[in-house]
């Protein structure tokens, strides 16, 4: 029983038909632009989305009212027009309408041979992706003159009846397949990866076919105008005499477009057609707005367009040809800042593997820091350091890194490790430092006593091995592979500026050191949105005073090594100060646990005990001691400050004596002072007391007056929860999403490795909540914090300062909730920067 | 410049003066009762807390005015009377109004001797605590025929004046050094430690002194008619011949009150004064519906009432008063139920350290777990189990305690640990099996080679010396100490019957194994609301089929090793069923990180290889890869359940079977399972739709059918935000607030003990919140969760099985909230079943 569609079953494209890329499709749409820019294109007709979706179940079409457009004994080609040309879509299938007939009266113009491979073509296309015969039966080469009457007899026995002659319903038979074949699931999936919705539709032309064969010059091509690669203008494409389709342009021995001197070139044998190609070519950038590739065919001379899609262009062709058709007028700035997907900036500010270089993957880990690196396997940060220092480049690897590994960090062009996740030690310094990163590399087995690491294959790598490393996927490869520098030109940075006309919500770069803040002005962060000052606390000179604190018995004994630390860290925001120049730093308090400056082996202990003098056994006591079960959940943050808030008057007064030191009447330094992993507002009470004491001693000492903004990191969800009453004694809030996503979940980040992904995959969280901010569940935190604080203290500055601070959709999400600004990592600030400005455009002028 | 107060400064206690205990204190209140009940009370004069609080900022009483109530030349006595009489006050004044001219006249009365000594005690008094003189100045034994004149010098001597003989000036000075007294510092921390609110007040009441001196029989005494331990009718007191006050019952030469072979007794000397007293005692038990104590005195014959105050007791004591003046009709079962303080149950249910006992306190933790024990050090579990098999008892020490030594903690009458805190392994484990418990002991040092601790103070203990731990306060004593055995009596019970007549929440237990359920039930659980199942996997025979699960490659060699623990575990469910008797089980799936089931020395891992037949390498890979950085946050819970499907399918076929196994016709088993650290929906459809098919399976296998409670711990901040969408695939949830505590404050209850303390006392946290449960974070989750559960599913039954359970507190939110039923260890059951029933009796008669 199968019903008839009636109504608008498919419309002639013509200048005024009723059209559109929701209704017919891209490439309908395209079709009809192009029409109206009176490009030459053949007959074409559109099959809107209903009515596909209505023969994909069962319904039958009108397709003899069809081909009556295209006069008598058409033949035609059809192809998909899905809304979004990148959801793919069935392949083309052309000559529709040869039969045995037509073959005879091809024969007659083009000659037997051509005749035959016209009609062995469309048989074989048939058979295979229509009649779905088996393949086998029809591996045939086309330009065998055997091929057409094998494949005539093939068809026939495997499909019991002799090969249709009628053209209405070979259209019929192909425009079911097509349709069908959009409904398939490998189809569906395959879209979705892509960003189609569930119920994309899919539009069919219907178009006469230019076959390209004959006398004088017949034949087909395409054209493009820019290069794929870098979006400069260059005119590329490929020309095929006496041939159709875009599968002939792989044929070696297609023509170059301009003259040149490897080969024919279409302009030199057919100058007329090339001009006009060039022309058209003009008229689509200019009325289609867009850099489009042309595919033609000549018949006899006759120039037609069949077909027009945008260039296919890398991110960084991508910007250049936005901005330039903005400056040539062609489209406005905001219409090329929308252009420029956020996401795809990324990978330009990174080396990344060459993807046509070959690769021997040996490993895959957490891909932790963006960007690929070759070098030596160093096993220590002091052997990493010494390659350094001999111009060598290398790899650090261990099995997880701790605060003693940042110089062999900063020395190294890349770090491994086998353990820990995205909010690992590692992860975070190679991502703060820019450089490529991959931990949790588990499957690796890291012999320490040998200085060797077995792959899961059993190949052994040693110290000195060269490897690679894609922190961008997370692979690890074997050896040298080529790589591509990164490309941040003018054109990048031009259309930055033009985010930054739009954009409604600040973008900070997380910085903790003069280096890193050094890359963030780079790329224009608006200040510190987070200086965490652990490292202070780390550095070689600086340790060994720090654990002198851990083991003094009083207060007094704290204070007392802590003040030998002040001027270290007063130069250290001395420098800070001076390079922000006046933008705002947010410099966090001490944050770790304290058994993190404790060395953890037997070894490190004994030094230890002797560096300081004391019995061992009271420093391994006071490593047991300090040891915690839950180091993320135990004693550091403000628990710290409070508990010994001799730590935080030491990072106050360093802090005021910098703000006193840099500070000018026309230019005054005003930091902002963050207490982390608050969860009850005494804690700001208390701490706010001891600064504001430190305050005025600095202003008393020096006599210079200065102010300074106290804000609160909120991590913990109690914190948010209370964010009123915090919000009372804070001037600022600074949501840390990493922490709180983890205690939202009570998962911890570097736990959570080991069954991410299993996770995701199976749809248990739609997606890894340390990469796209919860909104569901932390965001509902964010909000009801964010709300609170404002009502409470209506001009409390809101922020986001975990590493979603990058994150389009999380950039949303604090735009939407009214939050003053984002902050991440430097290499995310341009992404942040236009992920920014497409919301605020979008805003201005929402689209359909 | 004084002012003057005017109106109300006092008032005449007679039956009808307008007085009650929040103006005037519980003493005048009470006087004003004995007054009704005609019994011979002195004239009095009450103050109010106005006139006082007046008094103490400088303002002058009317002195006059008062004495002259008392008629000529009166003695009179000032007492304190504050709201509670528990809150303390200033010592009682006696004989205001001596001087040197009544001195005169009590020598002629009474001779000289007495009124020496009746003016010394006065004078000795009023310039010590009024005057506040150097005590030194005044240090007399005043039965010496010195001390008085000695005493009058040395008052002239540093007053500079001579001792007033103003009997208004006298009671002047009193009443403002008693009212300011009240104001003190210290006396306010002490009552606030009681539980008085800051601006309790004090009232005072003046009497006329009864002197007590004279023939044919004079002399003062107290006397109550049941006994303070125990509540059992037992007259009790002393009474001092000649002798005023209660200071004076201290002597050695007072007399016993009923015949008594040890010495004279009122009942034979003055039997008429007795007979009176018994009668007063009943009169005041019907008419004041309490037990009260009565001071008295006697004047020549004449009996005088002078106070009377409820009878000091113990708990055990006040449950038998309480519950006896019920059944005799005096007070409502309500009243007695609500006159039981819940938290006093506590104590009843351990032994405790006789208060009375020396201690020797050598170092104190964490009371983790209550009651008291003393025993033989052993610092091995195998130890610990050889020492009870000897019938020796045993304190077993661990630096920390994990799972292999369950046993040994079976064995052992208490357990010390020197690591963890409230919800330390050790802690948990020992509260389910009502074992004493200290954990963190971190000032003793372990020292396992030598089985070892040394004290803080150095003293070093070996294995087999004798101990006494105090859980309850977190004491541990050298060597042995007396001990009070718990006191469960009929009482007790009826008291709690009563109390679940008005209860209108539910109580549970917390019970993992088939002898802590056997508790539950001994205590009226109404069924266990938390079976944890993690134990089954523990025991020595199944450690080695977990391991070689944890071992297994496949999801198919684990599900093959997981058979094999189905029938032990279907024994252990089948048991608990059977126990339950078809009151409902509330079953925890499995819940720990795998690396619990690890050995984490090198000993162990070598063990574990040979067993297993494995490389050491692939044994110390596996530990290694599964070792987490924070355990609280890994993979476990329905993590594992998601990742590791077998774990919790073999878990429901056991249930699912035992509930066949058990289940008649007329009694079916419900089994209830529960889901842990549920953070999203999805991870509960996953596993509901793996338990579906469990049931399927069993159901068709037996061809017994059954039903069965699917739901989610919430425990999670996450879980609780999406309560709603997680409610429409769970029957129940049940809020885990240590977990959720941990997990909203960002704090793990291990890790809090180090600064946990210093928290609460600089006052950053109220109360440690995992004792009480913090109502306006972790409180604001529970409610949004129990909302939007209820939102979603109207039927939902919702409860909270932490550690909160037992706490009154948290009881009383959780009514509020509307929650079914509370979950608590098996020792806390009574407790809470008592404060609920406090709750539902304050709801039904609210009081002003």
């Amino acid at each position: 029983m199968q019903k008839h569609v009636d109504l608008e079953q498919f419309v002639v494209i013509d200048e005024t038909a009723p059209l559109t890329a929701k209704t017919h499709g891209g490439r309908a749409k395209c079709l009809q632009r192009l029409v109206r820019l009176n490009l030459p294109v053949p007959l074409t007709v559109a099959l809107p989305f209903t009515t596909v979706r209505a023969i994909a179940t069962g319904m039958q079409v009108d397709t003899d009212a069809i081909l009556k457009n295209f006069g008598e004994r058409p033949l035609v080609s059809v192809r998909p027009s899905s809304e979004d040309p990148d959801w793919g879509g069935p392949g083309a299938i052309l000559n529709i309408g040869m039969n045995d007939a037509r073959h005879a009266e091809y024969a007659n113009l083009l000659g037997h041979e051509a005749a035959d491979e016209l009609y062995a073509r469309f048989v074989q296309t048939y058979s295979v992706e229509v009649a779905h015969l088996d393949p086998d039966s029809f591996e045939f080469d086309v330009a065998d003159s055997a091929a057409l009457q094998e494949m005539l007899a093939a068809y026939e026995d495997e499909a019991e009846e002799p090969f249709p002659q009628d053209p209405t319903r070979q259209l019929r038979d192909v425009l079911r397949s097509m349709a069908r074949a959009w409904e398939g699931t490998s189809a569906r999936l395959l879209r979705q990866a892509r960003g189609a919705p569930d119920d994309a539709g899919l539009g069919l032309v219907v178009q006469r076919m230019a076959p390209g064969l004959g006398p004088p010059e017949s034949g087909s091509g395409v054209i493009q105008f820019v290069s794929s690669e870098t979006g400069m203008p260059q005119i590329t494409g490929r020309y095929l005499s006496q041939a159709q389709g875009r599968d002939a342009l792989e044929d070696e021995g297609a023509f170059y477009l301009t003259v040149d001197q490897r080969g024919k070139s279409l302009e030199e044998i057919y100058p007329e057609g090339f001009d006009k190609l060039v022309e058209f070519g003009a008229a689509c950038r200019q009325r289609l707005r867009e850099e489009m590739q042309i595919e033609f065919t000549l018949d006899g001379g006759e120039l037609s367009v069949l077909d027009a899609v945008r260039v296919q262009r890398s991110s960084q062709a991508a910007i250049r040809i936005a901005v330039t058709l903005a400056e040539d007028g062609v489209i406005s700035r905001e219409e090329a800042v929308l252009r420029i997907p956020p996401g795809g900036l990324q990978e330009m500010m990174h080396r990344r593997i060459d993807p046509s270089a070959p690769r021997d993957v040996l490993a895959r880990g957490v891909a932790a820091s963006p960007g690929a690196a070759t070098g030596r396997l160093k096993f220590t940060s002091a052997a990493a350091q010494a390659a350094a220092a001999q111009g060598e480049p290398a790899i650090l690897v261990r099995r997880e890194t701790s605060p003693e590994d940042i110089r062999g960090m900063h020395a190294a062009m890349g770090v491994l490790t086998m353990r820990g996740g995205m909010t690992s030690h590692a992860a975070m310094v190679a991502r703060g430092l820019g450089l490529p990163g991959i931990v949790g590399a588990s499957t690796i087995h890291y012999n320490r006593k040998d200085r060797t690491i077995t792959a899961p294959d059993g190949r052994v790598f040693a110290e000195g091995d060269l490897v690679t490393i894609d922190g961008t996927t997370g692979s690890v490869l074997a050896g040298e592979v080529a790589l591509l520098e990164p490309a941040l030109d003018d054109m990048f940075r031009t259309l930055l500026d033009w985010a930054d006309e739009f954009r409604d919500i600040g973008v900070r770069a997380n910085a903790d050191t003069v280096e890193e803040a050094q890359v963030a002005l780079t790329f224009a962060a608006e200040g510190i949105g987070l200086c965490r000052t652990e490292h202070m606390f780390f550095e070689e000179d600086r340790l060994t005073v720090m654990r002198e604190m851990i083991f003094a018995e009083t207060a007094d004994g704290r204070a007392a090594a802590l003040d030998r630390l002040v001027p270290m860290q007063l130069s250290d925001f001395t420098r800070l100060f001076q390079l922000l120049d006046g933008k705002p730093v947010c410099i966090r308090l001490f944050d770790p646990p304290l058994h993190e400056f404790l060395p953890q082996t037997r070894e490190g202990m004994r030094e230890l005990a002797d560096a300081l003098d004391l019995p061992l056994s009271k420093v391994t006591r006071r490593v047991d001691a300090l040891a915690e079960f839950n180091p993320m959940l135990g004693l550091r943050g403000v628990r710290l400050g409070v508990t010994m808030p001799e730590i935080y008057d030491a990072q106050a007064r360093a802090i005021f004596m910098a703000t006193v030191e840099v500070t000018t009447e026309d230019n005054p330094v005003i930091p902002e002072i963050m207490i982390p992993l608050v969860s009850a507002r005494r804690e700001v009470e208390l701490v706010q007391g001891r600064i504001e004491a430190v305050a005025a001693e600095v202003r008393t000492k020096t006599g210079v007056d200065f102010r300074y903004r106290l804000g609160v990191m909120v991590e913990t969800p109690r914190g948010a929860l209370r964010a009123g009453e915090i919000a009372a004694h804070a001037s600022f809030l600074s949501f840390g999403t990493n922490d709180l996503t983890q205690m939202t979940y009570g998962l911890s980040r570097d736990d959570a490795g080991r069954f991410m992904s299993d996770y995701v995959q199976q749809g248990v969280y739609p997606e890894d909540p340390f990469h796209r901010l919860d909104v569901d569940g932390v965001g509902e935190l964010l909000k009801l914090g964010a709300d609170r604080g404002r009502a409470e203290r209506p001009n409390v500055t809101l922020s986001i300062c975990g590493e979603h601070g990058g994150d389009p959709d999380s950039i949303a999400f604090c735009r939407e909730a009214g939050f003053n600004y984002v902050s991440c990592s430097p290499f995310r600030v341009p992404v942040a920067r236009l992920a920014a400005a497409h919301l605020a455009i979008a805003d201005l002028s929402p689209r359909s």
